[in-house]
């Protein structure tokens, strides 16, 4: 629950910028690894202290700047100074509960995202901010906490596979938000399955839970359309927009991962309705059951009402009664509720109401 | 179910354009057709090796290349080569999973569709995606597995009727994506004979198994849709797209099938609608008829209680009850529960219960 | 049902401008009348041979072209080679399914429009499709089937009455549109009768035919939408269009249709909403008629049942049972029962359950 | 019901600009009251033939011509022909269903609004079409019928109070919309009152009228909706008119209405909503109020169905049954049922059913 | 309710501009304070007579009046006639139930907002409007109470913490703009608390209560939605502005704003989901607790209706009736009843409807 809304450190009246974790301070030590690279050398290094990283500012190669972890404001504001960044800037890279966006400096282009993961523990989809600071000669990559996210980009520049050593900062970029957006698609793929699981039980044995498992699903895809839709106008933005930091020749894969966030969002909304469309037929069904049982135990009911009332009346007390005198009275009684019963279960079965 | 959310293969972290084909590698050989023709002249081949395609490249006649079959990357990628396709194009083309869409590049053109028809085994309308290269003086077809779809069009183009032969590529993609979207036609069709069914049945006699169909019919007037609207989008894009390969000519015929996807966009708007309906009608039939049943049960049981108390106090073993030996105390109390019964009836019938 | 999701004859591969009648071919005759006129001189001939008209054509006096059937397909072949129609104007004039919409040509305009008339046989609203073809010295209407519709227009003209005498073609469009329109409004008065019905039927005597009633006339709510909404963008664009053949002095006119165009839209919208109101309005009206049935029976076998009960009691045949021995036992019992009795109809009444 | 779809006097055919009253012919007679004034002087007269008012047309005063009633089409004609009016014009003047719109001519502005008001009698909500026509010297006024609503306006301008006396015929056009828009505010007020009862209600004893109340108020809100919402389009319409007739300084005061046609629009939208919330709290409450009932009938009959069960058995007729011999089989079988009625209850208040 | 639905005097026909309190006039006297700054120096002092603010207008320092209490009419019109505010600006002033919105004038900008509290002792949230006036030396804000809500502003000024001293008066408004989006966090956190609440109370015992809190806090939400939703426009309006007014380095604070204006409607935009998920699990959970008791009472009285009919027989007085005689007939019989019974239950619980 908590997760859906989530508390923002109430800053009221504090100057825009500043600083504050809004997860309480972790001891965690933030880690912080760089990669520096052209077409022809490559170096990379894990940093101790964020200074090591300020000489590559303003050397021609591309240097990849990744720091996870974003609880230590000290760091950030050191970076924040160093590479011009804007207060406001800072103020969002820490806030993890920002909506994707992207904002265009005069230096640098920011683009907020979420990073998406399935929680196999608590079988969650959990959300993990990611920024990025895209400068002339470098990119600054923020994750909330250390992950393999991006080690396969790691490894591309490091065997200079695929055309990611040639080209600019802006082709990083893309690279980095492209693995974002492809691991998105592992999501549908769990809540695939949770539907089938659920569309499964529905059809053999509707139950209370099942209404509660299909409204947290639904919730989750609620979740996750706030996570991912509005990543749709941040790319759109990025396309149209006229930076010199965004080459011409990497419009087009952008354009790509457009086309990947829409398939994704396409697939929610498919999930959605198909949930919708579970919830009507889980309704309906338990009703269904419902009235089934009760269909069958008010005809019983109804059977044997009136041959007690036959019973009954045999039951009196009166003197007069020439029946109770008979010697087949009994039997013929009997058998004439016998015929009444069965008349009865005919007429039913007729009407197919049995 | 599966297939509405389908899998993509996680191509996390690999570079663009790494083509790896969506569904398990199949043996079958994949089919290479070419037609290449003027106003004068018509050649056909079956092609065995891809390279015979390459020299019609920037021959001035219209050169349509049909490809049936897209699990083979080094095919895939032997034409991207060679006829200069970005290196997305050629992921597009195998990632199946695709939505319509239109991409203007310098020397070409790429559309993606979506093919219908109608599965008769399984009862399911399924898609195939269909790509299309529109270059200057050639058009190559992408298609899932082997089919019929295109035969008129070679037949059109063999005997030159239409005006197909004296017009270009433009007019050949139009040609083909005409076809495709009139298949779009026969859904409706197998739709409309599933939803008088489903009415018939809803009148006569209405089962849970009918809300399945309902709610797989919605879901597949959702998939249809999903498939079909980002159609339009890719056509007006089209008809208003300054690039030298669509000529002023082609641009009405467009608009045609624009029309035409409008309008089956219509009759699945119209269907949904009326499911909508179906579905009400069908809660309400299923618990009018359960009230109905409830009802008559209910009212025969409220006739006997009262009469079997009547019975009940007269088995009482008092002493001193007069009525008890009265001669005609029987046919009497006899009497009075038929009276009971009856008026009980008429009131019933008077409030309309019965 | 039928009329909802129409077939359209599958011309699958066939070349664009291929004419093929979208019923089977009747026999009937297609009928062809011409009205020629300026403010000073009219001419007016029941035409035999669609040969006839072809003079007019260059006359600088508005000619009218009247052709009701459209099941011929030479004479609208006739018509477009002499008139230099496109063939796809050809093709949407005979595909009685097309939505309204309006192609503006270099040397004619080409509207299509709906009619609209209440079937009094079936008690259903129909369609016809009426296209016209809006040159600078003619006007061609085309009609599904001989109609009385347009004859208020031709005695315009006849008399001279109003300023249609004094207006080129694109008045006569517009008197001819203008007459569609009003044709509209006829049948929101029958929906308003038949809805005044249905909420009369609600109030005394909700039955589940009412219900299908309900579902019907939104049917046919939707598909008068269908039919209508887009003339909306139809007349907006003609109004807004370029063209030599539109006079600035019509634009008010087109105006005014387009007013009562969404004057139409908005009644329908309106009906639609009162509609669903009513289907909530019929649920519970049913269930809560459901409900009193039920409760008054629930009370009366509630009631009887405590009674029986104590009657049982009575009639145990235990030996030493001292109440059965006391005079007044019985009367006693009778009267506790009777006492029983009413003071649970006075509980129930006090809780409000009677 | 017949005031949401009302009929519309069927002119199809005849040409456009016939003026056709909708009511049937009134005898009433129109009553016409004219202001003539500037910042200097002010003339004000009731006039008895509409020919008085023609000498105002071209005076560089602020004339101001109301006219209650609109049934007389000489009149009207006689307005149109001599402040030149378009026929179309006069036609809408005289068609009282006609939507709020704003029509620009050469000479004049065309306004239509609705007003409206709260009828005791039937304590229903109706409207009236007022007309506005303003030109450069002259603003004329249409009323459906006589009535007191511009007074205050009559009297700032006989006062001299506030800025009218110095505006010209804008602002006095402005004055006029910014009180009919000002009237308003008194139907949410009403609406308000209903509202509260109609909560009140429900809460206390649920009906199935309070069911139509809160339709029929549905009702009233979506016909309050369609009547205002158009002049928001009205009103930003005008605001951006490039129009000499109105001035810069008027168009902040257009904003102005602007922001309360806006504010009423959102209280009606806030009321349909809270409406749709009454609808659910009365279905489940009613439904509450139901099922609370049939369960304590039902559980009144269940906990003495097994008792009868008991007296059943030592009813029946046996010879050997030892328990009927027992001195205190009696007292013994009397205390088992008292024990299983208590147990039953206490076992229901421990499930809560009870 | 009346909070919702509010009335609004009804100043109908009056001039605009004429100020009336909404409020009818309370005692209170209004609270004026002052402050007057730039980087080097600071002014501040309480205001006794508003005339003291006067010569502060065309000082070139930053000027704040902070004015607490509206319902003065004089005190309004006084700084309205010095500062040459428009008429309607101070009617808007004035009147409570504005909507938030933006207008520019020549001298200065009017911004209307809303803050939103939670009132402790009614467990409610309320609004307060905020009037903001922005001109080159002067910004003048008006509220409708005194209140603490400014006061870190004031503290920041004071200290020149932050950049607030050195910028102009776009940043002020920047700051307080800020300050009161920044207190809307505060609500999604006290209704997140509700919710958690209901969605507990939902599962351990759903009562007829819960329904009418989700509905009140559905309300709740609506209401808030219609009191934030305006900002958005009114800040993406004012950042396109190009007004002297608005330098360029504050636009990068109000996108600021702006996006955590669309991250509160976000989560407001959830929290309305959420609430809906919860009235399906509330209807569904209560249905189903009312279906579980209908259904075991059923069966209770379904397993002794048989039963009794059994005892019934024998109960019957007729004289030949051998079971009656036998030396085992009475154990017998019970037997049979114990097993009628126990293989009853068995069926049930095999059928699951136990």
């Amino acid at each position: 629950m908590r997760k859906f809304i989530r508390r923002r450190v109430t800053k009221v009246g504090l100057p825009p910028g500043t600083l504050i974790p809004l997860e309480e301070k972790r001891a965690e030590k933030v880690k912080v690894t760089l990669i520096d690279y052209n077409e022809a050398t490559i170096q990379e290094r894990k940093v101790e202290r964020i200074e090591e990283c300020f000489p590559f500012k303003d050397k021609p190669t591309v240097t990849w700047i990744n720091i996870d972890g974003i609880h230590n404001p000290e760091i950030i504001e050191k970076i924040g100074n160093y590479f011009s960044l804007h207060p406001l800037t800072l103020e969002d890279i820490m806030d993890t509960e920002h909506r994707p966006k992207i904002e265009v400096f005069e230096d640098y282009i920011f683009i907020v995202l979420k990073m998406l993961y399935h929680d196999e523990k608590e079988d969650e989809i959990k959300t993990e901010q990611i920024s990025l600071i895209v400068g002339q000669n470098f990119v600054i990559s923020f994750q909330e906490r250390e992950g393999d996210l991006f080690n396969p980009i790691r490894e591309r520049i490091r065997t200079g596979r695929g055309r990611i050593r040639k080209m600019g900062t802006d082709y990083l970029a893309y690279a980095l938000m492209d693995t974002i957006v492809d691991n998105y698609f592992i999501i549908p793929e769990k809540l695939g399955e949770k539907v089938e699981l659920i569309e499964k039980e529905l059809l053999d044995n509707p139950k209370p839970q099942t209404l509660k498992v299909i409204q947290n699903s639904k919730r989750e895809l609620i979740f996750l359309q706030k996570s991912i839709w509005p990543l749709r106008e941040v790319l759109s933005r990025m396309e149209r927009l006229e930076s010199s930091l965004i080459h011409e020749s990497t419009l087009i894969y952008l354009r790509d991962i457009y086309d990947h966030t829409i398939q994704i969002i396409d697939t929610i909304e498919t999930s959605r309705n198909m949930l919708s469309g579970m919830l009507d037929i889980y309704i309906s069904s338990i009703s269904n059951k419902m009235n089934q049982v009760m269909k069958v135990l008010t005809i019983i009911a109804t059977i044997f009402i009136p041959l007690t009332f036959v019973a009954g009346i045999y039951g009196m007390n009166f003197k007069y009664m020439v029946e109770l005198e008979w010697k087949w009275g009994y039997p013929i009684v009997l058998l004439t509720m016998l015929g009444i019963g069965i008349s009865m279960v005919i007429y039913f079965k007729n009407k197919r109401w049995l």
